[in-house]
């Protein structure tokens, strides 16, 4: 069984609800079947796992005017959504200073096929606190066509004030992309406002689903240029994709046995309460914090204030990132170390190249998963 | 539990070996975590899984020569492939006609971006059979940029002589690329040989995996411009995706729960032996194919060749493909109705626009299901 002290839940939560794996165990042997409406009952019942997912997603979110496509990976769906919006040359996109590879990648090859300028929005160096008066500047300035904010930083967990800088963009029309892959299922946010255009899920992360599920949430009027080109189970003869939407960006076979987990976890978070996941995930986000801030060894990223979530990067003193992550390795706890896959954050919180060691919490971790780290830090403070 | 007889396995192989289910929720429960090397102990089983996976696919396919890239779908693999491989206005592109949406959807909008011609191999309408001999003759008369080939078809079950027509490709320099998502782990192919550039897999059907993991098998020196942008939990600092493959063509999180299922479905292949499961499967064809052929009132597209799968599309007097559907799922028996995402094939077959009704077999039908069917199929008779 796992032995193991899991501060890794950035990358992917884990344990999940008991009730994912059972669930998606047992529908995958019942019903492990492909959708399609009228083809055969099993079909039938996948089908209706799929639009009763979708309908737990439009709640969990207070989106009832907006719809939810399904895609493989949430790097699937930015790249759909990032490559789809159509910019032009000349058009200036704002970003985060904490985005992912999964931005910044996808943007960095848009740059070389048309002369777009990636601008990043103003984020105060000492705090950490997004500053919206210099954004409204910024904006003032050279005027958005598109602004894409993480939610929730993967590097420090801090929380970005979605809301206001959306409605700031759209006073310039600008496209607003809302990357909530570390706060879906966790901060409860209301994606009802026209000023959100794109909201990006993983359904593996603060989800608590499965691998194989991710997607976005946008306007049933969306104007995007599909990626992906294939079957749709529906109006096959034509050589178009469907104009319907979520059919038009849901090429290939759904990923049924994943969202059968993606439906199990959500009605565990009804079940629970997002509101009671949030306050359990803070409380483990405030230990964790606390033990950290105990050592003279560990210099730890955080901004100190109230909107972060628990996701928190560390330098130790006299040892790489890697050193620090093998040796707690060997102690049975889990952590991630190095970039994170997000250069730009790290380079903002002056930790790059060498990057950090980072710890992240989960609605599961436990008291004995703190004992374990205290013990293990403890160690490295001795040796340090 | 399942009731239902299971004549569905082209759209997804219905049931997994036990072993698989059994595998998968296992592995997720214990090591449900995100890869990646020397992070922590779970990330690094992780990651000997997955390759351990890319070995077995490697020994099923003869291809020591070759690497395996892994992706959500055979759609998305196709996507890849056919908007990589850079093809220029004017070039001609060949394709049997039996492809799938997921092939001709992608070259409908490369022929809306560049002016490529997309030309069908030439098969004998009678026979169902390619013929090789026209098919040189084509060649000769319009040079093959790319050659697409399924290696058997998703509606009439028509295996292609896929070395033959490749070899022929390679003499123009052709790019070639074979689907064999009806036949990967089911016909033993040699793909070893360098006249075989790309072939695409799917792990949810004849490779008896879940959803959620297929891929393709390319050259290491392949050249091809990447579709999807992200995080490779390499390089990260780099904004150009890594030079090296498969990382080149792999971002964002891989699903491991899927290809854990997949592995301990490449040891059940293994156990079984292919030759067994083609034997067996072939059996089931056989065992399906006399009873269709007992009734007078349905029409059964079959080449009656030896190189045909257990797929036999049919079309019955009197009734749409989808009344005969839906009598036969009130009758608990599972098919699939209509065009199959592959309205060219129907074309083909002279089954367009209607569809036919399409019987799939696989390794798991029993005598149950076949004494169903035959109930079913009297009722139908009697009644029609």
């Amino acid at each position: 069984m796992r032995n193991i002290a899991y501060f890794d839940n950035a990358a992917t939560t884990f344990p999940k609800p008991e009730i994912v794996y059972r669930f998606m165990d047992k529908f995958y042997r019942e019903c492990g079947v492909n959708v399609g409406r009228g083809q055969h009952k099993l079909a039938t019942k996948a089908a209706k796992l799929i639009s009763d997912t979708r309908a737990s997603l439009i709640e969990l979110l207070h989106c009832k005017n907006k719809k939810v496509i399904f895609t493989h990976t949430a790097t699937e769906a930015l790249n759909i959504v990032l490559q789809g919006i159509n910019l032009n040359s000349g058009d200036t996109v704002y970003i985060s200073p904490f985005e992912h590879n999964a931005v910044t990648r996808v943007l960095y090859h848009l740059q070389k096929k048309t002369c777009i300028h990636v601008e990043q929005l103003t984020v105060e160096r000492e705090t950490i606190q997004f500053n919206l008066d210099e954004i409204k500047n910024q904006f003032e300035i050279k005027k958005p066509a598109a602004v894409i904010v993480s939610h929730a930083s993967n590097v420090c967990g801090v929380v970005a004030p979605i809301q206001e800088i959306c409605a700031l963009a759209k006073q310039y029309q600008a496209i607003t992309v809302i990357d909530m892959c570390q706060t879906a299922g966790l901060i409860d946010t209301d994606l009802s406002t026209n000023n959100i255009d794109f909201a990006v899920f993983a359904g593996h992360k603060t989800l608590y689903g499965p691998f194989g599920v991710a997607g976005f949430i946008c306007s049933p009027t969306v104007e995007l240029s599909p990626l992906l080109f294939g079957g749709t189970g529906i109006d096959s003869a034509n050589q178009e994709l469907p104009e319907t939407i979520p059919e038009r960006f849901e090429v290939a076979s759904p990923n049924i046995h994943a969202i059968s987990g993606l439906y199990a976890a959500l009605q565990w978070i009804k079940e629970v309460g997002i509101d009671e996941i949030y306050r359990k995930e803070q409380a483990n986000h405030r230990r964790l914090l606390d033990l950290l801030k105990k050592y003279r060894n560990i210099g730890v990223v955080s901004s100190n204030k109230s909107n972060e979530i628990g996701i928190v990067s560390c330098v130790f003193e006299g040892y790489s990132s890697d050193v620090i992550g093998n040796v707690l390795s060997e102690k049975d706890i889990a952590v991630r170390t190095g970039l994170h896959c997000a250069p730009f954050a790290h380079r903002f919180l002056r930790t790059f190249p060498t990057g950090t060691v980072r710890f992240s919490v989960g609605y599961f971790n436990t008291e004995e998963d703190f004992v374990r780290l205290e013990k293990a830090l403890d160690y490295i403070a001795e040796n340090a």
